[in-house]
């Protein structure tokens, strides 16, 4: 079995540095429960806080020991919701887009690990205020919401700036890591380990309709965009500063970049959007996959999919290291 | 001295594999003649096409072995400037944004290197269609002129897809690659080698005005944005798809997202714009640096920049490796 610990695996109590990203509704207990059975951190997505579906989530993860993740500002409407979810005792807490300070108590107090994703300086300083177990610097290749930050720069500076505020806090790379070449990388830039989202999305045990499977495989990495229509036409008051990425198809191409149209069209382009969306149509709904769209060539097991990350990033390492000798 | 030997520096015949990027009027001989001495390769910014501005520079390099980068739908309006600058024997020559098809026959017959450099799949097909000897990926954290694509998802799909229609040709990842972390990353993406832009922007050959690097110094990662408005200003035709990273500033602040305005105002704005640049006010012109600027604390020679660097990315390779025995 390939070795790869970190900081990371030791403070998660995992066998591999590598989180699975808690993509609203295709992040279910399946695909959580198989991440953590392969040797990483599986987290269910909280999505917009339908609690009837994440039980069903949890008892689909079949207690295995697994973690939930939050869209922040979607929890604040909802003052059960992180409650009733810490009854179902996540081994960690997932908190991105938007102020954390107010869950924080309840998030400790259940013995749950406090994870916060950031996108840019501003957000880690509050992850740090609040202080997170694992800070998560999610650059903008990822697929879904995010910001504008590269992964490639936002990472090493977020390094730079935990080791000298606070050195003791875990770092985790997100955004377009999806092999083991990515998860290798993310190392050297001085993370802990990687969450992984749009790999996963692409895995046998992701909750995603087969067009929208068909979807990700036909595409490159050029395939995506960062967009505000999906929020615009689902009526969800995302905050300023974030958009989503996902596949460039005929509603983009109809949409995007005429924001005002559409939500002037609302009474016709929603219910119309919401049955695509139920069809599992991938040309008239966002499909959400970001640009590790170009990485992927199959829907595969989330336990292969992990091994090989695990298996590739551990060659590349040593014969990297083997072809230059130290100084 | 430390080794860091990958196809690059074979290929390129250098120590290290490290390029410095052709910065359109801060990439001088100075510049380009510093990087090549400790031990990489550096490339004259050929910008927009001042022929009297280029032969001083390469005079300036003071016979040192370099290259020089050109703009390439500029080249394109100038029909003699290549066949000028090839007369300086540079080693390679450097080609962005835009068609190379009209270059590459005198660029061979000169015996140069041909570096094409691409921001998605579709130039990555051009560049491999006229058999480039380089590809660079450049990722849009870059500073200056760039695309949308992240480095860290487009340079292992670039090599994917050189190493499945084209296995000789090497690849060179750029874009938010300021320090050892970066150029092992890129390694361990499947790059041979790197570019490297603004951290050389930030260094003492650069010819960069004070108050410009008083700039960057003060700026973290998230002080930058992409956008049209310095080419609007100095009435540039740049293609469709390219925008210019630059410092959130003053300048910024007023027409970003006022682009219509700016063109009217071109009268006004163009001779404001010209002379602010001129004296090197950091906040009514463009600043170019990129998100790399939250990992730069210094301006010093290409020199230290570059043996630091390498050194870094040696030690981290090594200790990653030793920390990963194989399975």
């Amino acid at each position: 079995m390939t070795i790869l610990s970190t900081r990371l695996t030791r403070v998660l109590n995992v066998r591999y540095p590598i989180v699975s990203a808690p993509m609203a509704f295709a992040a279910g207990g399946a695909l959580a429960a198989a991440v953590s059975r392969a040797g990483g951190l599986g987290l269910i997505g909280g999505g917009y806080g339908d609690l009837r579906w994440l039980n069903e989530q949890f008892d689909a993860a079949d207690d295995e020991r697994i973690g939930v993740g939050f869209i922040t500002w979607s929890l604040q409407r909802s003052a059960s919701l992180l409650t009733d979810v810490l009854k179902r005792h996540p081994a960690a807490v997932m908190l991105s887009f938007g102020d954390p300070r107010p869950f924080v108590e309840a998030i400790r107090k259940a013995g749950a690990l406090l994870i916060c994703q950031c996108q840019n300086m501003d957000h880690l300083r509050e992850a740090l205020d609040v202080h997170a177990d694992v800070i998560v610097a999610q650059g903008a290749e990822a697929g879904g919401h995010g910001g504008s930050r590269g992964t490639f720069t936002l990472v090493p500076e977020a390094a730079d700036f935990i080791a000298a505020h606070s050195p003791e806090t875990l770092l985790i790379a997100a955004g377009g890591i999806a092999d083991g070449r990515g998860l290798a990388a993310a190392l050297m830039l001085g993370a802990d380990g990687v969450l992984v989202g749009t790999r996963l999305w692409a895995s046998k045990e992701a909750l995603v309709k087969e067009p929208h499977r068909a979807a990700i495989l036909a595409s490159d990495g050029d395939g995506t965009l960062r967009t505000r229509i999906p929020d615009i036409v689902r009526q969800l008051p995302w905050p300023d500063g974030f958009t989503a990425r996902i596949r460039r198809n005929t509603f983009t191409a109809r949409w995007h970049g005429r924001e005002v149209e559409l939500e002037r069209d609302i009474a016709v382009e929603g219910p119309r959007y919401r049955l695509a969306f139920e069809e599992g149509d991938p040309e008239n709904t966002a499909v959400w996959f970001g640009e590790a769209a170009g990485l992927i060539h199959a829907i595969e097991p989330a336990a292969t999919i992990i091994e090989r990350m695990v298996n590739e990033a551990a060659v590349r390492l040593q014969r990297h290291a083997l072809s230059h000798p130290k100084h």
